[in-house]
């Protein structure tokens, strides 16, 4: 990218400038493509609804996890997938894919509008601005568990099931398997997995990781696998 | 205990059960004394806001964790340490330490009246029982930091610093330490610690400990450290 390139940022972000940080000419801001660059600017010119940027030098972005985590996670009540999808883009996941799921307590209706998954993916924007990455994940539209176990092809897929289950295995299990690049990491609901879903998963070659003996929140359950899943393949 | 034991619950605990759980007469539930005792019980009389239970049979309680912590966690804007409190007590911290630190943006007088500690009381016992514990651990009304550091004797101390501070060591410095039994997690405000406060804490003894590269958002950043923490010390 040349030392003076010039460009019109999205209006979103442009309203969100003038509108909440009241930038003006001249002033310094840092501009990402999502990505992985990210950019010094400085503010050259605000329109009506618009604000272009000189770029000025390329910011060495922060370097990406190792292993490329999916989190496939069920949606949640209310709007608890958003501190879900917030926190996961925070630890550094590489995408996030919400599943429907035989107790997932949503109506289908609420996705038929589309308009939860661009909340998502807003929130995917701000949270990486937030935490300095300058790679947005992808927040893809909910499928089945079927549909996202079919589709899948990474190294190593995890479901994390509740300890009442009975049916897991601990973190060890992760050691087991070779170095990976790539992972699925698979969680469940407020009313959890049912039996089968656990089976299907664990047909399709993923391990059934507990861990502790206490049942996790269903909305805190994912930050927690993905703190140790991350840690245990050396990327936190 | 023996078997016909009987007992009145406490009056908040008889409220619950009577105008949100709707119990009768014969109706089975379960009590326990948060300090490890749980019990089958049956209602045997319901009065004017209380409850007496017969208690039947000694419950097998779910194991504690090996290493006893104490979360001290920085005092945080609004109620978000009641979130944070509810998690540290499913992941099995023995006790929640809140402290005041140079950046901690709440006015003293918050604490004034002790309604807070109270509050964050309750909310220890409400995570205790969904998540199955029998064990409540404690949560100590708000100190300094200088306070907590002079008031503790655990075998190990670690401090969360963020990556931007660039003093911290990775999650490898813990696997340096031998076994312990006991220890203490320091877990910053919003506006992270201060120089001078990493300081003191490096010098108390204490692990300046940091998770990844990205910044963690504070009220996410204690469970984040807690479940890296319990994994490394083999409880979770």
């Amino acid at each position: 990218m040349p030392d003076t390139s010039s460009l019109d940022l999205p209006p979103d972000e442009a309203a969100h400038l003038v509108r909440v940080l009241r930038v003006r000419p001249g002033d310094a801001v840092r501009v990402f493509n999502g990505r992985g660059l990210e950019c010094e600017a400085s503010v050259t010119h605000i329109g009506k609804g618009s604000v272009a940027v000189a770029v000025q030098r390329v910011v060495p972005a922060a370097a990406e996890c190792r292993v490329r985590v999916t989190l496939a996670q069920a949606v949640l009540k209310g709007d608890k997938l958003d501190d879900c999808i917030r926190d996961a883009v925070m630890l550094g996941v590489a995408a996030v894919q919400p599943i429907i799921t035989g107790r997932t307590d949503v109506p289908g209706m609420a996705f038929a509008r589309g308009g939860r998954v661009q909340r998502w993916q807003r929130i995917a924007v701000s949270s990486a601005k937030q935490c300095g990455r300058a790679v947005v994940p992808e927040v893809h539209p909910p499928v089945t568990l079927a549909e996202c176990l079919a589709g899948d092809s990474s190294d190593v897929r995890v479901l994390l099931a509740e300890p009442a289950a009975g049916e897991g295995s601990g973190p060890g299990a992760l050691r087991a398997r070779p170095a990976v690049s790539s992972a699925l990491v698979l969680v469940g609901p407020e009313g959890g997995w049912t039996p089968d879903e656990v089976a299907d998963a664990a047909n399709s070659g993923a391990i059934v990781l507990t861990l502790g003996r206490r049942t996790l929140r269903a909305d805190a359950a994912a930050l927690v696998a993905l703190s140790v899943l991350l840690h245990v393949w050396g990327d936190l």
